[in-house]
């Protein structure tokens, strides 16, 4: 029985929002007890009843929220880092990032990291996006923050981090496509700065461009 | 001093990829003590050296590779949940997700998780990006995989994960943009999937009027 025609399933209404749609039910949590405790990440077991399903108890991950930025230069396109993970073994090109220290800003940790990183001071950073980065376990909360290239420092703080590299505007899409971009925020960052005309015109021409070739 | 216009930090070329940068230095990992073990999170401190920096302990959390579906009506668009999530105690559209199963196939979890989640099933599915979630402190996989809506299978299996809507093409921008999907993934795989042309027509169309009302 194919019922895709006859779906009864609502479809979203952009007048009506989220309150047009039916409710999503709600998880109510009971407290919470510790697994493990340190500076970096932190493991805690919530009690948690579902609305329908009997109560159990679930894991969550908690760490610091961290802040990636867009550093964009009119011409040169964006500031990458050419970086290996070993957690992963992977290697690709990821924008500038870090956790977000107790009580810091998010575009000031914005400002820092990208200092440290690649010695570029970021300046008219803005904040354009905040995601859950993997909100079935995690309470971690990822910032993205879009800022004009200014001084050179006289940075990065180490070499550890990789190389910086700049990705014309022309140039974002092929490294997307081509999964030379290994990591999710990176990834993210970049695709919701191109989609919302966040960058200069390269990357929305770059972008149609690509689109009608396909 | 503004250095941007002396700038010596090399240009991405797409003709030579990541052979044309510098190199990424590598971070070489030996041995690792697990700090917690579970089915569903375990959490390792892995004895790392970097290149130039001292060796130090970095943890590691472990959890199951994750896929999240892209399943597509040809008019209706994308089918998304309307979920609430203790954790962090945010509500928005997600699409269907879930971990990975051991030993399971991620296009095979993609459609076993759509019928549990949904109802429905999902049919030509095919895995179109996969990224690490969050490489600086997690080995967990992300997989995308669009599909096809197919029969109704008569689900789905609880109410708990919250109710499903179609969000049309054109509606896709809309509900990325007002804020309307709180995870990573979600946003991810959508915006992946309008920017490479992996939906119908409706999806191009949408992103290219909004990018020129922008």
């Amino acid at each position: 029985m194919n019922r895709a025609d006859t779906d009864s399933t609502p479809l979203y209404d952009p007048a009506l929002g989220l309150a047009g749609l039916p409710s999503a039910p709600r998880w109510e949590s009971a407290g919470q007890r510790s697994l493990y405790r340190s500076d970096w990440v932190s493991l805690d077991l919530i009690a948690v009843r579902p609305p329908t399903a009997p109560p159990y108890e679930h894991h969550v991950v908690r760490t610091a929220n961290a802040v990636a930025v867009v550093l964009e230069h009119p011409d040169r396109g964006v500031l990458m880092l050419h970086r290996h993970r070993f957690i992963t073994e992977t290697t690709g090109l990821e924008l500038p990032a870090g956790g977000i220290d107790p009580g810091e800003d998010p575009v000031a940790a914005a400002v820092r990291e990208t200092a440290e990183e690649t010695g570029w001071a970021a300046v008219r950073p803005r904040l354009f996006l905040t995601r859950c980065v993997s909100n079935g376990n995690s309470d971690q909360l990822f910032h993205f923050v879009h800022a004009e290239v200014g001084e050179w420092l006289g940075g990065p703080e180490s070499p550890d981090e990789g190389p910086a590299v700049w990705v014309r505007h022309e140039h974002l899409r092929d490294v997307l496509g081509r999964d030379l971009v290994s990591c999710a925020p990176s990834s993210l960052g970049l695709l919701h700065a191109m989609t919302f005309g966040l960058l200069r015109d390269g990357a929305a021409a770059g972008s149609v461009q690509a689109r009608e070739q396909g």
